[in-house]
């Protein structure tokens, strides 16, 4: 009896929700509350909203030295005298340093991996920047390198590559501490987190 | 110390991640997701998304009859010689009429009523399509009137008004039932719809 579909009211709202829902994170009902909400708002929004996607994709690229996503090279954070560049943080991503720099407790530098080994999905060490990572120990001998990658296989077997590849004896490597998140439940920890948490534990007095 | 923050590494990306986290239901930490998923995406890709944000805002308007948001009027619904123009579903906004749309199982034709009456928010009935709704009923005259306005307080004050104001005794009128939800948990209902739930018990056998 029905022969309407959603196309056929208006193809430019179904063009439109169908670029939004390849978006990460957004469903077909999300894409389609966002297209109904642009719709709504005024033009000059949408417009801004439009060319700030093409400029950050245009205008980004990489900072040769650390690999972070920032329209300079070298970047803000590499060519910033009152950083400690001795201590190398090393993430997966740009997003994970970006995350570190809204904590405001690091003033160190990074260095961004681009991925994690990941044999599954073709992803080697050749695929990542550790050899970059390895020559920038070798030049610039840091007093510490963070290994701040996601406590996941993933990572960790990303982590032990890096640690293996790190020959200079005289480096200090740290990680971060794995524990329960602050506002997490005990009851609802994972019994792998609550071990850790438990192994670690600090001394209070 | 630290005396970097997320503007200072780039603020193409700062500007992108502002833009996306004014889109509804967009935090900043999904904000900031879907900027670095954009900026590894192909270009191509970005430019037809940033294309079709603004070609949607352009291009649609309003069906001049049942109001709906779509590029055509009258639109392809009120156009439709196979659907039942005899049937009305008042409807708060677009979406509505296209989550209904999405069910297939609905023939008849839309009313969009442009929001909701509220008071507090300074909607009067007069900044709705309620007197257009009055005349297509006048000039019409449908065998139904399907009231499927929010069952929210702001909803049900409108769907009243709107049955206080059809003067014409022999329209049918109807709204979508109230009950728990398909995968529901009856623990979780509130005593409202659990009330009307057992008012509206429908017979089984």
């Amino acid at each position: 009896m029905n022969s309407s579909n959603k196309a056929s009211i208006s193809s430019v709202i179904t063009e439109l929700v169908g670029h939004l829902s390849q978006l990460p994170g957004i469903g077909p009902k999300t894409a389609e509350r966002l297209a109904f909400h642009i719709i709504k708002a005024p033009e000059s929004k949408i417009v801004s909203l439009s060319q700030s996607l093409v400029k950050a994709k245009q205008q980004l690229t990489f900072c040769k030295t650390c690999f972070i996503v920032t329209e300079n090279d070298p970047c803000s954070i590499c060519s910033n005298e009152f950083r400690d560049h001795k201590i190398l943080c090393v993430v997966h991503d740009s997003i994970d340093a970006y995350a570190i720099e809204n904590t405001n407790t690091y003033s160190g530098s990074y260095h961004i991996l681009n991925g994690s080994i990941s044999p599954m999905n073709g992803i080697g060490p050749n695929e990542l920047t550790i050899s970059q990572l390895l020559m920038r120990i070798n030049n610039n001998l840091p007093n510490e390198i963070i290994i701040a990658t996601n406590p996941t296989i993933e990572g960790d077997a990303t982590s032990t590559y890096i640690i293996n590849q790190i020959k200079n004896d005289e480096v200090k490597i740290t990680r971060l501490a794995i524990g329960i998140p602050i506002g997490g439940d005990l009851d609802y920890t994972d019994n792998k987190t609550l071990t850790q948490a438990f192994n670690s534990r600090q001394p209070i007095r």
